[in-house]
C-alpha cells in the first residue's frame, strides 16, 4: 500500500474530501483481508505506542481500537477514568502532554466534552510534537471512526472488493432517532452527504435539530442541502430507503423529559419488519451499539442476518481503525 | 504435541471422559516444562485473540488466563465490569456477539450467574461462529479450569513426569468447607470421582448439599456414588486422607446466618497440624485461594511447604490454562 | 552493555553507592538512545513477566513502568485495586506470593503504607524466589525510581552524552514544598547528597521535617549533614540555586489544617518568574507531577521550555525505568 495520506489528525469529518474517504475505504479493505487470515497480525506499527485515552467509559470502541493497535503490532497504553490523576487536579491538556512526553505516537481520545481532542491536537502541534490525534468521540460533536466504519460497512455491502463513495451517489439513507444529541449522526451526515447520497433524518421533535444548516458547510440552496432532509415521523424517511441507520437512545433523555418511554418510542420510531416494508426490498439496518433491544429495533429484526448489518459494523470497526492508525502512523 | 482434542467449549466437567483428563494433564506437563525455561513463551496462538470477559471481579483467575494467553503469544482483550456497556442496557449475549464480531477466537467467561458461559457457547454455535468458550466460573455451578489445575497439582505430586488420572484410583480425597455454594467443589467432584478416587465431603449442615445425587450423573447404586461420601464433621473425612482440599469461606455466608463466625468455623472445620495427624503421613493440603488465614487453614500450616500445595496450585494454573487454550485454539 | 549490577531489589536509595548511581545513569543513557529511534523496542526481557502491583491508584508511574516493560519486550501483568481479591480478605503478602507462583520475574509495587515493598522483598528472599522487587512508592517513605529519573534529568542537562553524579558536586539544589510527607523528597535527598550537591529544603513549618537527622545515614557533624539545609522560607533556598525541585501539594493537607489554601501557599512558596531571579540565570525547575497549576508553580513558568524540565522528567522516566528493569532482570 502506498500512503498518500496528508491529514495529521482525524478530529472531524466536516472537511474530509472524497479522496480521503476513498483512501480509508481502500485501506480498510486491505486490512479486512488481513483479518480473514488465520494470523491476523502485521508488523506495521511495531515499536510505536498507541495511547487509548478514554476519559468517558467505553468497552466497545476502546476494545476495537486496542485490537486494531495490537494487530498492527503497536504497544498500547490506556487511561481509565477513576484510577487517574485527573482526580488529583491535573488538567486534561497536562495529562495529554504527559502521554506525549512518555513517547506516545498516536493518541485516541474520547471525552464527554466536545472539542477536547481538537484542543489536544492543537497543543501537540504547538509543542512541535509528532503525535497524531484521533477523536474517538467528543461529547455530542463528532465520532469520525464510527461514521467511517458505517461508510465501509454499507459501501462493502454494495461492492465487497472495491468499496468507494461513488456507490452511494443515488442511494437513499435514513438516519432515525436521537439526532440532536448524537455525535454518530453528526459525523455520518458529513460523510454521507459527501458521497452524494440522499440523507433523510427522522426524529421526534424534541430530539430533532432546530436547523439543518449546522450540519452543512455550504450555503442553504447548495447541492448538499438538497441532499439532507428532516422528518418528524419515521415513515417518509424509510420510504424507498436503501439503508436505515438507527441511533442509540440514551436512557437519560427520558429523565430529561425529552422522551416519554422506550415502549412509546418504539411504537413511533422503532424499526420493525412491518416498517421495513416501506423501504427497498434489499434494505439493510445499522446501529452503532449497544442496542436497547425492542426500543430502537425490534429484537427479532436485530438478529436477522437478512436485514441487520450490526455484526458487520463491529467487524468493520477493527479493519477501519487499523486503516486509520496505519494512515496516520506511517504518514508524512 | 499432536492434538486429538474434539471438545469445542469447556463449560463443565460433568461429561468429561478419562481420555480428556489425561490429554489435559499431559499437555499441561509440556507447558509446565516451557514455563521452567528462561524464555517462557511459545508462538502457538500468535495472531489469535483471547477475550477475558470477567463480569464478576477477579484478580487471580483473570491474571492466570491473561498470562497463559500471552505466553502462547495470543493478543488479549479484556472486559472490566464498571467501565462496561452493560450498564448501558445491552444484554450479555449481545456483548458476547460484539466480541465475536470484533474477531475474538477464544472467550474466557466468568459471571455471577450459573449458565452464562453455556448460553454464550450456544449462541456462538447457532451463529456458526468458530469461537471457543471456556467457563472461568459461573455462579455456584462450575469452575472447570480450577478443578483441572487441582487435578494437575495432585497427580503431578504423585508422578511429576507423567501425571495421569489412574494415579488417584485408590486415593482418599477430602473436600472441606462450603460445599453447597462452591463451584470449585462441584467441578472437583466430577473430576475426582472420574479418576476412581474416594471423595469425602465435609461441611457444616447449613453448607452441605441436601442430596449427593445432584453431583453424580449416574444412578444411586452405581460405582461413582459409592465413591462420594458426605460428613457433617471434618474428622471422618480426614481419616487416612491422601489430599485435603479446603474451600474458601465467603464472608457473606455469615451475614446470611449460615455460619456463626470465622473463629468458630476454624474450631470445627479448620485444617490444623493437629487435625492433619488423622490423615496419611504425607498428606497435602490445597486451597483455591484467596485464603482467609486462620479460618479455613491455620496460618502456619498454609506456609509449610511440607503440607501446603497452594503455591503449586497457582503455578499449575498457568500451565493448565495454557493447555486448555492450546487444545481449544488449535483444535479442529 | 555489561551488567555489573549486584543489587537484588530496589527499595530505597539510603544505601545506594556512587557506582550504582553512575551505572543507572549510564544504562538510562543507552535506553534514551533506543527511545529516539523509530522502533523503540529491544528484546532484552522477552518471555519475562513484569507485574505492576499498584495498590494505590496511579496513572503516570504505572504507565511509565508498563511502557518501560513493554519496550524491553516483557509481558506485563497488572493489579488494579477495586477489582482485587484484597477486598476478599487476602493479605498483601499472600497476594504477592500468588504473583510469584504465577511466574512473575519482576514486581513493581506501590502501596500507601511505608515498608510494603520491603516486606514483599523479604518474603521473596525467604521463599528462595528469584523475584526482584522494585519500590514504586511506599507511603511517605521512598520513591527511588522518581529520584533516579530526576537525577538523570538534571545530570543529562549538564552533560547529555555522559550524565554522571560528579557533575553535581558543586551545585546547589532547592527542594520546595511538602517535604515531610513526600517520598519523592526523601529519595531525592539520599541521591542528591550522595552526589556532593548542596541540598536546600524549603517548607512551611507544618510541612517541614522536625529533624534533618532522619534523612541522613551518618552522624551530625559529617560532611553529608553539612550538605543538607532546612529553611522555613523559600528565598534562601532559591538563592543561587542551579535546580529547583518543586513537590506536589496534596489537597488533603488543607483539610488536615496543615495548609491554609493553594492560593496562600503559592504566595509564600510558589515558584514564579520573579522568584527565579534569585537563582542562577540558567536555573531549571522540576516537578514530579501531576502539577496543581498556579499552586506549586505559576502556570506560564510550567510551560516555558527555558525553565521547565517537567516534560523531560516524564521522558526520562521511561528510559530510567527501562534501565532499572534491565539491570535487575538480567543481573546475577
Amino acid at each position: 500500500m502506498t500512503n498518500t495520506w496528508n491529514r495529521r489528525h482525524i478530529l472531524s469529518l466536516a472537511d474530509f474530501v472524497p479522496d480521503e474517504y476513498d483512501t480509508v475505504l481502500q485501506t480498510a479493505t486491505s486490512f479486512a483481508e488481513v483479518l480473514s487470515r488465520r494470523t491476523k497480525k502485521v508488523p506495521t506499527l511495531q515499536g510505536q505506542v498507541v495511547a487509548n485515552l478514554f476519559f468517558e467509559p467505553s468497552t466497545r470502541t476502546r476494545n476495537s481500537f486496542e485490537l486494531a493497535a495490537k494487530r498492527l503490532s503497536a504497544d498500547t497504553l490506556s487511561f481509565a477514568p477513576g484510577t487517574s490523576s485527573l482526580s488529583k487536579g491535573e488538567t486534561i491538556l497536562d495529562t495529554a502532554k504527559t502521554y506525549w512526553a512518555m513517547g506516545t505516537d498516536l493518541m485516541v481520545i474520547r471525552h464527554q466534552q466536545a472539542g477536547v481532542s481538537s484542543a489536544i491536537a492543537s497543543l501537540m502541534d504547538r509543542l512541535g510534537a509528532k503525535v497524531r490525534v484521533l477523536n474517538a468521540g467528543d461529547g455530542q460533536h463528532e465520532h469520525p471512526s464510527q461514521a467511517l466504519l458505517d461508510l465501509f460497512t454499507i459501501t462493502s455491502q454494495l461492492d465487497a472488493k472495491h468499496p468507494r463513495i461513488s456507490l452511494l451517489a443515488d442511494k437513499k439513507i435514513a438516519i432515525v432517532g436521537d439526532i440532536v444529541h448524537s455525535r454518530v449522526a453528526r459525523s455520518n451526515i458529513w460523510s454521507l452527504t459527501a458521497t452524494g447520497a440522499q440523507v433523510h433524518l427522522a426524529a421526534p421533535p424534541t430530539l430533532a435539530p432546530k436547523l439543518l444548516a449546522e450540519y452543512t458547510a455550504i450555503s442553504d440552496d447548495s447541492a448538499q442541502n438538497r441532499q439532507l432532509y428532516l422528518h418528524w415521523q419515521v415513515e417518509p424517511a424509510l420510504q424507498d430507503a436503501d439503508f436505515v441507520m438507527t441511533l442509540r437512545l440514551q436512557k437519560e433523555r427520558m429523565t430529561q423529559h425529552l422522551l416519554p418511554s422506550g415502549r412509546e418510542y418504539h411504537q413511533l420510531f422503532g424499526i420493525t419488519r412491518e416498517r421495513l416494508k416501506l423501504c427497498k426490498p434489499d434494505v439493510k439496518v445499522l446501529h452503532p451499539g449497544p442496542v436497547n433491544r425492542g426500543v430502537e429495533i425490534s429484537s427479532d429484526l436485530m438478529d436477522d442476518p437478512q436485514f441487520s448489518l450490526i455484526s458487520q459494523q463491529v467487524a468493520s470497526g477493527v479493519a477501519v481503525r487499523m486503516a486509520l492508525l496505519y494512515l496516520m502512523g506511517s504518514g508524512k
